[in-house]
């Protein structure tokens, strides 16, 4: 059932007097349900359970928290249809979409899970104490990861599962010790507290302290922005626009204590097709492609917004396919209005550009917030000197870039922004006779494709899903995989420190049989 | 031999006008060297070079690298006592301190060069392909650090060698790939010149390419901005006062791509005495503890300036015996007037905060630049409501709190700012007893000690160097130990790529044998 209302920790809350509604894209109406805006004493009611739950939270064992986190996943499927209906009404995506995401997010919650039960990401090193070394002894040292504190997470508008309430980024927070508070998405506030509600019930169940969860409503800036504010808030997770991420980055960047932003932001995720892929398999990538552009109505951060070849007939013969294999897609229903509109702004203002000739563009009428795709082609030297060409357009568009030779390419690489993902289309011996290519596209990604589409990000270990500003604000962090943890953890050494009041991660006896560094050795074993 | 030049990668270069001289604090004089500042051009010049050679050296192996590394401590070694006599001249440190340091330093190059050759620091992590996995085939996927490229280096006053031009900072960026373009500490630019000589003879040596490192003098702060501004630089490492470090975070953030600013800044290094220790080792600790303020004339980013306790017979014995021993030591030579002055500026205005009471003062003429130590107490109520009082004074200068209670105590910490680290002095029992307490100082601190100094930072793999802003930046890192090494790269994914092309450290057959997680597990074996 969907109340409206906040959660400040376990209990429901709405004292506040704003209100608003969701929005039922393929409907194009409102939604039955209304939400209470969170007031600032709910805000600080949230941070400071958050907190008082941290002190606790904080010390427990990697398989009790793991336990939350199965438990999450639990009761996330238990809510069954209702939960799929209210994403589908909410979004506008298709019902296999919602029960493929659902299935994701339950995956990456047993995944981190899996991560604490194991215990090794902790990073454990221990430097043992060598009382004769000269000139001076060396005193016993050992360092882990422990977390920072109560997080705040922004859900995002594109992944109402897997990148919002209880998706990478809280399952990862939650994971690391940190208390979570979420700025639910307005535009699947219902969804949002659906989620919530089971988050709530896996930490009632598991005997989680009273606030390590909270959601908060919230249709404009303001709630973002006091959490951001917030002394106790220790970092932010948010998965989004340029505009909305770079903001709260600047935001928390001007706190009395700077702390850290993780925004996932934007990319149009490059991809050059080498001459061997236009001669070999031209037509293949071509469909391939043109079902990379439409996923999810182009709606993923990961669609290919930017093609890139040197001029031929063959990248002529491509081009074309692309544009035949596009204008055989069915355009499919974007998230919102609001999300809707800017597609159509973006993509007619991109279209105006100098030099940008029309490659694909569907024009037969659709029904409302329905996204018609559309592909632009110009060549390399318009493409240089026309920044207005490097930006995103979110929703099914793409520009196909045609260079005059290697060098131009290299060029255009070298002058985009950092972006998520980087791909070549090529065979093996090409990677060698373009070197300067693939090193300009490394130099800006944080993944690298080789003969494949950058839709479908991996959750495992070895996914970087962040890269170079804007892709991320920090790319030394990932937002998907197991890895993701590592954004809201710090390192603590532990000087001469005794024995049975040291974490257990770093006791002699290794109780965790986890892995560690030991006098620079890595090693599974306890200390003799 | 000093020439006052700047090193633009390999060439020593005095294109501008405006120039400065480095001062000796103990004969109170300039020193006979003049330096060039550098120009606008010089600094474009360097990066450039820097950003070219980023081009082959990030492609180097960890064992290529390492021999660069172990050049450089070779050639710091060959200047001799020449190096020692400029380092003694333009700090006032003693001879001593000086071999000293210049011993870590090496230690510190050859720390790194070890960790590459061993070679696990890269976390090579790779998931292998399922290509029946349902419902969607799992693509083979392989993550490791790369670096990030052109590193600006701000050299600290306290440390010419260990965190100056070829310190910690300086060895880390260049064992992680990044070439590094290290701005000099204005009040020792000839130690710094000297270093550098070293630093470009062991590039020539070791065959590195031109620009992997250059030099730049500075005596104001025009060089540093454009450096953090230029955008072909890609991160900056600091060393210095709280000031210095914040403005450059700022400005960093506020370009087009923001990069990461490690800048290591201040601390007071709170010490708390528990009852035990008071009553059974107290004039032991307080003879330990007057040598720790008094260590390199309070110059330590590790002196504690911060002493707290309960108040008892045995606090007042105890803080009696740390004022008496203080009175016995000399006062010795601070780095520069400059430094000096702003040392009697703390100290007075701290004095004269309003319920502090002195401990200790030596009041006896000295030298000029000689730092005349204070010892102050104050109640916990007065530090709690005064925030002037847990300010930095860069000296021989510390404050005891007397604490009401356990309570008070924990308040106290509190309210402090981050800081590196945190020492408990007690028995094993009372970390029990006093669970508060401590749990309060790790969250504040980067390290905790037990039953210890805080001066002395051992370089190893499980020191943390860096606590909560403003103790650093970022806490997330470490500028001491071989960890530092990763600031300077970022995680990048490969997907599908061919083995031949792939980095040796993703490849299958793990020729450089080092330790990777592989489909989850650790392992340094190789691929079946």
């Amino acid at each position: 059932m969907i109340t409206g209302k906040n959660y400040i920790g376990n209990k429901l809350s709405s004292n506040g007097s704003n209100t608003y509604k969701t929005f039922d894209p393929k409907l194009n109406l409102d939604t039955e349900w209304t939400f209470y805006e969170a007031t600032k004493e709910e805000i600080g009611e949230a941070v400071d359970k958050a907190q008082d739950a941290f002190q606790s939270y904080k010390n427990f064992s990697g398989a009790k928290k793991a336990t939350f986190l199965e438990a999450i996943a639990e009761e996330i499927e238990a809510l069954g249809d209702e939960l799929i209906q209210a994403y589908c009404k909410e979004s506008g995506l298709p019902e296999g979409r919602a029960i493929g995401e659902r299935g994701r997010t339950m995956g990456q919650l047993r995944a981190f899970a899996q991560l604490l039960k194991e215990g090794s990401w902790v990073e454990a090193t221990i430097d043992t104490a060598q009382p004769d070394r000269k000139p001076l002894p060396k005193i016993d040292l050992r360092k882990m990861l422990l977390p920072i504190g109560p997080i705040a997470v922004f859900g995002s508008s594109n992944f109402p599962f897997a990148f919002s309430t209880a998706g990478g980024d809280t399952a990862s927070a939650l994971a690391s010790g940190c208390p979570v508070i979420v700025k639910s998405h307005p535009m699947h506030a219902g969804t949002g507290e659906m989620v919530s509600s089971a988050v709530i019930k896996a930490a009632e169940r598991t005997n989680m302290p009273d606030g390590v969860f909270s959601n908060l409503n919230s249709s404009g800036i303001e709630v973002g922005q006091q959490l951001v504010l917030h002394p106790k808030i220790k970092g932010v997770g948010f998965t989004g626009s340029i505009k909305g991420g770079t903001a709260l980055y600047k935001l928390a960047n001007e706190r009395k204590e700077p702390i850290p932003v993780f925004a996932e932001m934007g990319s149009i995720n490059p991809v050059v097709v080498l001459p061997s892929a236009l001669r070999e398999k031209g037509l293949d990538w071509a469909k391939q492609y043109a079902g990379s552009v439409m996923l999810g109505a182009g709606q993923f951060c990961t669609n290919p917004g930017l093609i890139l070849g040197i001029k031929s007939t063959s990248l002529d013969a491509f081009t074309n396919a692309l544009g035949d294999e596009i204008d055989k897609l069915e355009p499919t229903c974007m998230l919102h209005p609001n999300i809707h509109n800017n597609y159509e702004k973006g993509k007619n203002e991109l279209s105006n550009q100098g030099g940008a000739d029309v490659v694909a563009e569907y024009k037969k009428s659709v029904a409302p917030n329905h996204a018609q795709q559309k592909v632009l082609t110009v060549n390399g030297a318009n493409f240089l000197k026309n920044p207005k060409l490097h930006q995103e357009v979110f929703g099914p568009f793409s520009i196909v870039v045609r260079c005059a030779d290697a060098k131009e390419l290299t060029e255009v690489l070298n002058c985009l922004e950092g972006q998520l993902t980087g791909t070549i289309l090529g065979n093996p011996d090409e990677l060698k006779t373009y070197r300067s290519v693939v090193d300009a596209l490394q130099g800006r990604v944080g993944r690298l494709i080789f003969n494949g589409v950058p839709t479908g990000v991996e959750v495992c270990p070895s996914m970087q899903h962040g890269g170079p500003f804007p892709a991320s604000t920090d790319s030394r962090f990932t937002s998907v995989g197991v890895s993701a943890v590592k954004r809201w953890v710090r390192p603590v050494s532990f000087q001469n420190w005794p024995q049975e009041e040291l974490p257990e991660a770093l006791q002699d006896g290794n109780p965790l049989s986890i892995m560690r560094i030991v006098d620079s050795e890595h090693t599974n074993k306890k200390l003799e």
